[in-house]
């Protein structure tokens, strides 16, 4: 265990002693180290525990701190375990030391006199070692995850080796509150819920509608600047489709079955679009000269997700994956994975994301693997030389792949620092082999043609999610829902806005995506200057041209962008705007 | 009854005879006249019926004809018609008598004394007065349309009123035949069936594809120069949004529904989009400055359709419609609609199928429409307004609006003389009341607004049905997947092919969809010349430069077009390209 879950999972065990001190007789559930901090789920009785308590148990937590008490591991019986529990009125140790299997070790530990916990430990050597921490929320959690159990009051706290990363984490945190992407998402009028459509299901507004099309359609142009075609398939499919791919015995229960009540016929929702795009190769005799075969699309899966585990645009039930799959020999397989890894880092260049770290994974030992192990070496050893050609930051791991091939996963690092794991590239050996896909070769010999399932924003849904929160909404140039708003001083200038909207209507931007027509609307309403000022910045409009009389004599417009100001000369507008970021 | 119909009926009667001449004890069903012609349900007992019988039976018909026989009707009563039928071992006819409501009308037809039938008539006089027909088709059909009941044997037949009738309908049908957009969609490679995805589920490969995205994009960048703006909205739902909208009650058990296995909770796959479009409306605050609000968007549908009426593209399950919606104030109708119309009438044209008629569908007297019947007039004044205005070659007609409120729609007729009904612009009263739509109106006060349906494709599938046999898979230059082959004599003439390519590379199309790129291949295989141009008549490639060392000398391509050739200068190739139709 790393040091810091060790300081972690210690402040576990302070935090359920300064609630013992203070609320006396609570049970306690269990109190584990997680990503950034610790937590602790407690049965308070009859008190509830709120956010305002947390100031007073903190306090308590740093005087025990303060103490050094030692921490000290304690081998027992089963039965001394259950003593111990029963004695301190403990039902839930009680319920995890029965399901303990008889020959485990089952240790305590204790804090000094102060405190002791059942734990398989390991933990620091006193609570002086804690590093920087600060309680966070409460929440409700129920007893093992399990609804029909008791609810438990869950405290969260973070920790951090110095006070340093802790203030560093905590203003990533505040920071990430204000870009919250679902206020943003209604605040700049970008998608809405509705509850007689349910719940993960968006619908997105013209606004919203723009942005996420502009990204697909980058998205897609990259790709199809390398070959790919645009195919089209079908929401639904017999499940046949899912029995023959394999995706049926394993998913199965969590497909969303669709039920034809006039034929009485079975159908699924489809959760992902392979299965499908083999059926498009396999319509028609292919041969080496065809290969590869390369299909994209940007299409709508239905998954399904818990309710409670859906928000905003993170976690949604339809989800559009611009999804694409190279049908290629085994040969090819390097050259196809690096003309995906190029594309990779070309988008997320684009959209201020070049941070991007790759994992490269690969099989272990175990036999879970499908397909031939020499094709395996010779697939992972291809993908690795791509990497290396490319230039990725990458590391590799064995026993992370797929059963059905070799991947590489992309970790993409946003404005504040936050990772995420959105673009993918996945060999696969199996799809072909059940679909019995084949092409004829330079010898007429059936081949069996290998497939790379590679999606570049992984979930446009999703994908937003993250976009919105990386620019706080404040969107490049170029993908701005709404890129320009001309807000007049009065109606005298009207005939000079005229002139100026004559240019922005045959202003058509070429980068990063071609043929990228000016999106500009004109607020001359009789509102006061600066309320229409105040509704363009709010709406985060990237150049708000302001426009009064003088303006419109000089033949110049005054710009405001997101951190500056500028006059720009009527017969220079086309260019200033093409050179936005 | 018409003349045509008659004569048609008495076709059926005839044929009917003839058959009983020629097989002695067989037994009737129903023989009724349809569009273009006529046909009977015969039970043969064990004998098998095919085509090849067809011209025995003819010809016996026509000697009927010849005979000149009377067709007179016979008034008689139930126990009568029963006991003819049990005489005549026609068992099927004693269903149908039995069935009769007792106080009903029943008569015979008598032919002379050659064959009598049950029938109302009416009938012409003799069996000369037939026109002109011809049988043309043995199929099998369920007695009564139940599957569960006798398979009988259905013979068609073709009937005109004169003999260049009859020739031109058949010449249409033998036209239709070579353009069968089935046949066309393997041959070029637009479209393919998987068994494992389903019946009506068509999967688009990258050739139909780019058909479908390039017809879906023209009609949508013609809304889009009218203000309409693109949303997105999920394919599925939960039912409260069909119960609200009152679709759930009136289809309800038409929709597909879609189950939950993790939640248990259950959706409907969505059949049309204006429910979900309400909620992107509603979910804001609207003033009349907003309106119209319009809303657009190409999204798949899925409609519940029985297997045995599904074929190709002209009846599938997912449906893509390039749907649109106007919320507007009850005063700006006619201008909507007007907008609308010029939308048809220009996409139309740009297909060739400029000849348009328009029915305007009214109101009657009936009380089963909803909504105010001012309303309704003032309304139906306005849509009969913008027809006049827009020049459109409309008629009227009372008693055929929906429930919701009055509607046109547009009848198209393809080359070969079909007419096909695409297009439609609905009004609604209803919806918008039952999602209690509203915005503020310049009073401060809350106005209801009015919804205009609109979809100027329709289905893009069935569009696509349309097209590709009105086109016969010749496609008009700018929507042709492949617009451009090069075709090379040798390989000799490969830099030459450079120059070409490289001027390709930059054409793009303008007309009627703006920032089309020119689509191009280059064959440059070793196959003969002949086999290269075969392959690129075969697959109808609008322009096939064929390129030889004599063209590279001159600077030149030979472009072969469906109709003619035609040598181009290097420097005039994209100018002509831009001109093609």
């Amino acid at each position: 265990m790393k040091d810091l879950e060790k300081m972690r999972h210690t402040l576990s065990h302070v935090l359920a002693a300064a609630v013992k001190e203070l609320y006396g007789n609570v049970a306690f559930g269990i109190g584990p180290a997680i990503d950034n901090g610790f937590y602790y789920d407690i049965d308070f009785g009859d008190t509830k525990i709120s956010d305002s308590d947390l100031a007073k148990i903190e306090k308590r937590m740093r005087a025990i701190v303060s103490a050094k008490l030692p921490m000290e591991k304690r081998v027992v019986s089963k039965t001394e375990a259950l003593n111990w529990a029963r004695d301190n009125n403990q039902k839930y140790k009680i319920e995890l030391i029965e399901d303990l299997p008889e020959d485990s070790e089952i240790s305590f530990y204790d804090m000094g006199d102060l405190f002791t916990d059942l734990c398989k430990g390991p933990h620091v050597k006193n609570t002086s070692e804690v590093g920087f921490f600060k309680l966070i929320r409460v929440a409700g959690a129920y007893w093992r995850g399990d609804e029909k159990r008791e609810m438990l009051t869950r405290i969260y706290g973070v920790a951090f080796k110095t006070e340093e990363d802790l203030a560093a984490y905590l203003k990533q945190q505040e920071e990430a509150k204000s870009r919250d992407h679902r206020k943003l998402g209604k605040e700049l009028d970008l998608f809405c819920f509705s509850d007689l459509v349910g719940a993960g299901l968006p619908l997105f507004t013209p606004r919203g509608t723009e942005l996420r099309e502009l990204m697909a359609n980058y998205s897609l142009s990259l790709r199809g600047r390398e070959g790919f075609k645009k195919v089209w398939t079908p929401h639904i499919t017999k499940t046949d489709l899912y029995k023959t791919s394999g995706h049926y015995a394993k998913f199965g229960d969590e497909l969303f079955m669709v039920h034809s009540q006039v034929n009485g016929e079975d159908f699924a929702l489809k959760p992902m679009n392979c299965p499908h795009h083999t059926q498009i190769f396999a319509s028609r005799p292919r041969t080496y000269r065809d290969m590869p075969v390369r299909y994209m699309e940007a299409t709508t899966d239905y998954r399904d997700e818990k309710t409670g585990e859906l928000g905003g645009l993170s976690r949604v039930r339809s989800l559009t994956q611009d999804d694409s799959h190279v049908f290629c020999r085994k040969s090819q397989i390097k050259e196809e994975v690096a003309r995906l890894v190029n594309i990779v880092k070309e988008l997320y260049t684009t959209v201020g994301m070049q941070k991007l770290s790759a994992r490269l994974s690969y099989r272990s030992d175990e036999d879970k693997y499908l397909g031939d192990k020499k094709l395996w070496e010779m697939a992972q050893g291809q993908i690795k030389q791509a990497a290396i050609d490319n230039g990725l930051d990458y590391y590799e791991q064995e026993g992370e792949a797929a059963f059905y091939g070799p991947k590489i996963d992309f970790m993409a690092e946003d404005a504040i620092g936050r990772e995420h794991q959105l673009a993918t590239i996945q060999l696969d050996f199996v799809m072909p082999e059940r679909f019995g896909l084949e092409f004829t070769n330079e010898k007429g010999e059936k081949e069996r043609p290998v497939m790379i399932h590679h999606a570049t924003l992984g979930s446009i849904e999703r994908f937003l999610s993250v976009f919105i929160e990386h620019t706080g909404g404040w969107f490049p140039f170029w993908c701005a829902p709404e890129q320009v708003r001309i807000v007049t001083v009065n109606d005298k200038v009207l005939d000079y806005v005229g002139e100026v909207t004559k240019i922005l209507d045959k202003t058509v931007l070429d980068k990063p995506l071609k043929y990228n027509e000016l999106r500009f609307t004109v607020d001359d309403s009789a509102d006061s200057l600066g309320k229409k000022i105040k509704r363009a910045t709010e709406m985060k409009i990237p150049a708000v041209f302001v426009i009064g009389p003088k303006d419109a004599e000089e033949k110049v417009v005054s710009v405001r962008l997101k951190d500056r100001e500028e006059k720009v000369k009527l017969s220079k507008i086309e260019d200033f705007l093409k050179k936005l970021d």
